[in-house]
């Protein structure tokens, strides 16, 4: 056998992987709760990397963690094709975010050793560390320093929400690499995600070929103001934090409505006051929030009432906004060359298939600042994500897969 | 020498004990960060318990952890003069809050010790256990139960917000007693505490007699929605737990801006939600908010409209509101004779006094359905509380640690 248009790979043993990956740190049923830098991330990536290397991969590990499993191609000098995701949930996750993407990366070159194909360029699986961003925030952190966003040492240095700092955790589960934390030259990046959006099973879509990010604005505001007695502390003596807080999110909240009727969307994700308790005011608040929308004028103009918004609600509670972080992303990021090629496999494949925006936050938008990326796009029921229910079928990944595969191979031989 | 009307208390020594609290658990700069069932909660009994015994009292220790020192009286068959407060403080609290009236009753005992006299009714002074509720929500529940308000294992139960229970946490620090937390025959109740409001200090005054209390109404309110990711989420399917509190605390401030002109106050002074992380829309969220207003009826009105409030929000966020835990307190629920004696003392000592209410909840709202009871005030610096920067001179206490003794002891002697 030989590696030809028909080739397919095995639906079954991408699923055992699946499978296998969802009994490491299971959170609520059918969920999984295994948050990045953790002791089931070590025991994920121990898993991964063994199957990596059985799979005759040369696996390296960069500064900040990520995983990358080579697979050599017959010209090593030329710029390999890379395919990732993350194997990190969020604390409510389910069993394919992020993880299918990887696994996904994984099957295709089980596909190709079955056959005894090998590419003439080099082709790497990727496990990109922390995507999620559930403990240690921005999410993303790893693809952003790999192409100079974000410096190493910044990242290092972030805080977990349950207090350790990401350099120490990362040592302690032995995944600080040698491997410098920057990208070379790459000749594509590929990734497959689940949509993480109703669109495509409302639809009955097997496929989504994305072709762009909402554009996305998000800020982490800290409100300061003055603990005192929630009783004799007259209203207009009143600095309380967790109150700058609350009309905050409650305004982000309302541009969010302001804005739906375009598919625009705003969220309040975080409020962390102190001291947070019955009798007393809080001095400060730690809120997160983003907004959303397809047209980047648009977003651009949800971001700058969100802005605004944190400052009226400082002012209305008497208290003091700071902006401890802002990030955006999206856009029109992705290759048109690689998304024409991933659009010609599904219409060559026969498959139920559309262009799609995506939504959510993705490794692929930080490696599409440094070289052609494309992403694939598998329903899931309902759309229903970042929560235990969420939940595909083997199928719902067949064309995905099989897309990935021929337009991947098409790259990678050429 | 023995006790005339002439006779005063020793501010210097009452303030030695002030100064010896104020080096145990210590918070922010100034101030303390005792919890309720801590280990600096126990070595602060300790001392007191050490003190009192050392004053020649009988020292016993009830159920929920309320320690009782009694001084004989001649007649040790009369009901007894309980002199109370506690001796836990806020998380970021003051030096003072509590602290200064169970230790006016320990100073006032001494007062009597050195003088020889020997009153006619037993006298107790009280440290309630958790009057804060800072660790253990709601506050006062010591003294609530003492008068049956609330049932022992009911707070046994109690959850601290950092894990362990009320129970647990009592025996751990080897307070939890054998006496049953059950009042007796009691003939009056008195508690002197800082006034915790800025109404004293800004005129100047320096007593203040307590009539009563801002009725007063809170709410522990649970928000239940789902998660689901913060992105491709539309507006319209979310159920965000965390924009229902947010809107929820955003209406109570709302209301206590509405009624401020009548001294109406309402805060929010928690919200606790889950996972309250990027990324993710958290499915539950925890609020904790009341409203207090001189005049019962507008009170009463302020809560219902806090109450609706709360459906208001979780309406708006798709979420559901679950009433955990409702209170109320205050009210003209003071003695009338109390505070004539306390009154006569003020006019015949010579103070620049004034009537004043409660705002802020206290054991003695508690007390007073059991037995009579009264209140005195003494001035803080602008009215600064549960805050570090709590702040008093040994001259704000000498007025109202001189009538307590009067007023006590008159009662005592009757």
């Amino acid at each position: 056998m030989s590696f030809t248009p028909e080739t397919r790979v095995s639906l079954d043993r991408f699923w055992s992987t699946i499978e296998a990956s969802a009994k490491i740190g299971t959170g609520r049923p059918g969920g999984l709760s295994r948050l990045s830098l953790t002791d089931s991330d070590r025991e994920m990536r121990d898993l991964f990397v063994n199957w990596c290397k059985d799979a005759g991969l040369a696996v390296e590990i960069d500064e900040l963690g990520s995983i990358f499993a080579r697979r050599e191609g017959t010209d090593p000098e030329l710029p390999p094709i890379y395919i990732g995701s993350h194997l990190d949930t969020q604390i409510n996750g389910g069993r394919f975010d992020g993880i299918a993407g990887v696994l996904a990366g994984l099957e295709l070159v089980r596909c190709l050793n079955d056959l005894g194909h090998v590419t003439r360029r080099p082709i790497v699986v990727v496990d990109w560390t922390n995507e999620e961003g559930a403990r240690f925030s921005p999410p993303m952190v790893a693809s952003g320093c790999f192409v100079g966003k974000y410096e190493r040492d910044w990242v290092y240095a972030l805080e977990a929400d349950d207090g350790p700092r990401f350099g120490d955790e990362l040592e302690r589960i032995g995944y600080k690499g040698a491997m410098p934390c920057k990208a070379g030259d790459i000749d594509a990046y590929f990734e497959l995600h689940i949509e993480q959006g109703p669109i495509l099973d409302a639809e009955k879509r097997q496929v989504g070929v994305v072709t762009g990010g909402y554009p996305s604005h998000g800020v982490r505001v800290r409100f300061e103001g003055e603990t005192a007695h929630t009783g004799p502390t007259p209203m207009d003596l009143r600095h309380n934090a967790l109150i700058a807080g609350a009309r905050f999110l409650t305004a982000v909240d309302d541009i969010g409505w302001d804005f739906a009727v375009g598919d625009g969307k705003a969220t309040g994700s975080r409020l962390a006051a102190w001291p947070n308790k019955p009798g007393i005011l809080s001095d400060t608040a730690q809120c997160i929030a983003d907004v959303r929308h397809p047209d980047p004028i648009t977003a651009r103009v949800m971001a700058e009432k969100m802005r605004r918004a944190a400052h009226a609600a400082a002012a209305m509670a008497g208290c003091r906004a700071v902006f401890e972080d802002e990030w955006s992303w999206g856009g029109d990021i992705f290759d048109a060359e690689l998304i024409s090629g991933i659009r010609d496999e599904a219409v060559r494949q026969g498959w139920n298939w559309r262009d799609i925006q995506s939504q959510a936050g993705h490794d692929a938008y930080h490696m599409a600042l440094h070289c052609p990326t494309a992403m694939i796009f598998t329903p899931c029921k309902g759309g229903i994500t970042h929560n235990n229910n969420e939940s595909c079928e083997p199928e719902d990944f067949e064309a995905g897969l099989n897309m990935l595969l021929h337009a991947v191979v098409k790259r990678a031989d050429r």
